[in-house]
């Protein structure tokens, strides 16, 4: 039976997953809290970094013998294998729990298995508690690991009438430092940000993040068909980890020392999937695309488009390129339909949060 | 000193105003609500259309006898003039009242004065009281009588992406019934509704109100400088009254029995202050712009614009004609800077409210 003491810590260990966002790929992000045997909190914990301790490790940590015939409430069906730590369940079972509750079976197959073992060992286990919100804190990864490709979320700023810039190119700032600050919070949970060479041209963008405490810098990636790209680009000026992606035939002569990957040729120039196949296979489970209207176009062309913020601002232009251009729509009925999930205000901008009405599917 | 039964008795006129949207020009909206001697409300009244009796009057007739001793609240100055009805201020004497709170001074000279009348006759007057919510009630017709012309509300709707058709023109629908269902509500509260002649080839729209009860049909205004409109367009259906804005050599013979006006050349072809001229000598206060991008923006240049309603269908297109076109504006310093004053899902759809953040000035 669910009590509400259960579905309070769950909440508190779904928030202290949000914590890893950003930092985890290409593991999940996931949060633990450890109560003893009375029911009192004993210890919480959260995955923090790939490669360290798990969110239950942290947890038991923290609980020492105050663990033993306590329950341990986990966002993700504890892991059953031994990858770079040991396994979860184990864990779990030496220190003694007596009661696991987690919200969101885990879906990779190479992990999955931990509530069997814990079973198996005599611990009374549930699991879909609270598992909506658990999904939804780790939707990039479960989206990467159905699609066997990162998560993309596209962020555009735009005025009213749909406009990124003005007739003459001109585009700082359209919206606000709220706005802005907003979108380095969307940096910090990527694990990649990406631009056209277009936008790179236009703006020079230095795509770090700025102004987020203890934020992981997202790996930059631009995508550069013909390796236009020059040295001097902010881009490359060592404060984030940097990869260009070029075509098969650029030259890459004045680029030395840059992590440079080259793509096979694609019909509009823009190899969309064997970019997601590449950051996939560096571990990218998350990426924000901030690229312009051309590159969002090849991406909702390719069907990789998962989620969309637009930033808007009041104002109107009447001229200047669009948010979105191409993406192969052509009447109304083919229109890329979405779900609004949110609308908030950030100053005086509108913030607008939409998903695919039908979610991408496997390729 | 103001009580809160004051106040209570203001918002409650300022509801009743709101009835009468629309259906009052080239009058002001106006509510009123009459207390006895002892405060309890004794009768209540707004103005219902042109040429019938004003908010006071109908109030007065509601309450009878117990309006002796009483306070009158009123949205708006009462009137000292007599026009098609006689002065309100001397109205309110002859019954008695003894107390008259408005909320907003007239701006209107042929009809202010109704405040010293009334303290020249003894009574206790007093204005301010909750001035802002009852100006915002009145927008139109406050605009209207400072500018010199109707207050133009610009009504657009687009995907998030900004387009309000797709690449082959077709937008059937873009947006919600919600969201279809609250333009009738704007068109309902407007005294006419404009169209470019683009916007009738493409969509032929009736533009009448349908769906809104009580709804005094706006006078449906297309601007059409070569006169290509057929007899068989939607909007001469006889729904609603409808005039024909044509240039000045435009040949009408196919258009026997049709209200035209001919409108003197304008650069771009568009004669916005010549249109809004005739609108406001016919008794327009209040325009809703539901033209195509090119008509707006020809708005946009103009001045013309008072408000904007947006709505944003969660859906891309990435192709197709933007919102806006024109307007003049050719660098982001330029760009027409708005304060969004409300934000509200309406079905799937959002409905962005906006005005200049510098108010248009008179010509």
């Amino acid at each position: 039976m669910v009590t509400a003491a259960d579905t309070a810590a769950m909440r508190r260990a779904i928030e202290l997953a949000a914590r890893g966002l950003g930092a985890t790929s290409p593991n999940p992000v996931v949060g633990c809290v450890i109560t003893d045997a009375s029911g009192r909190t004993a210890g919480t914990g959260y995955h923090q970094r790939a490669g360290g301790p798990h969110a239950e490790v942290h947890a038991l940590r923290a609980a020492g013998d105050r663990a033993r015939g306590g329950t341990a409430y986990v966002t993700l069906e504890p892991c059953d294998h031994t990858g770079r730590t040991g396994p979860c369940a184990q864990a779990l079972i030496d220190a003694g729990i007596s009661r696991v509750v987690y919200a969101v079976g885990d879906p990779d197959r190479q992990a999955a298995g931990g509530a069997r073992t814990l079973r198996a060992a005599g611990l009374q286990v549930e699991s879909g508690l609270l598992a909506e919100e658990a999904a939804a804190g780790n939707t990039a990864w479960l989206t990467a690991v159905r699609l066997g490709r990162p998560h993309v979320l596209w962020k555009y700023a735009a005025t009213l009438d749909g406009r990124i810039a003005a007739g003459d190119g001109t585009s700082r700032w359209i919206t606000s430092p709220e706005s802005r600050a907003d979108v380095h919070r969307l940096r910090a949970e990527a694990d990649a940000v990406v631009v056209g060479s277009g936008t790179l041209r236009a703006d020079d963008p230095q795509l770090a993040v700025r102004g987020v405490d203890h934020a992981v810098q997202p790996l930059r990636v631009v995508l550069d068909t013909h390796a236009t790209l020059t040295p001097a680009a902010r881009v490359l000026d060592g404060a984030a980890p940097t990869l260009i992606a070029v075509g098969e035939r650029a030259d890459i002569r004045h680029l030395p020392g840059v992590d440079v990957v080259r793509l096979p040729a694609a019909e509009g120039g823009i190899a969309v999937p064997a970019l997601l196949d590449v950051l996939y296979g560096r571990g990218v489970r998350s990426v924000l695309l901030e690229g312009g209207p051309t590159l969002a176009g090849a991406f909702v062309a390719a069907g990789a488009v998962d989620k969309v913020v637009g930033y808007l601002a009041p104002a109107l232009l009447g001229a200047g390129p669009a948010a979105l251009a191409g993406g192969g729509i052509t009447t109304i009925t083919e229109a890329l339909r979405l779900d609004m999930t949110d609308a908030v205000r950030l100053g005086p901008d509108l913030r607008i949060t939409a998903v695919p009405a039908i979610a991408p599917k496997e390729r």
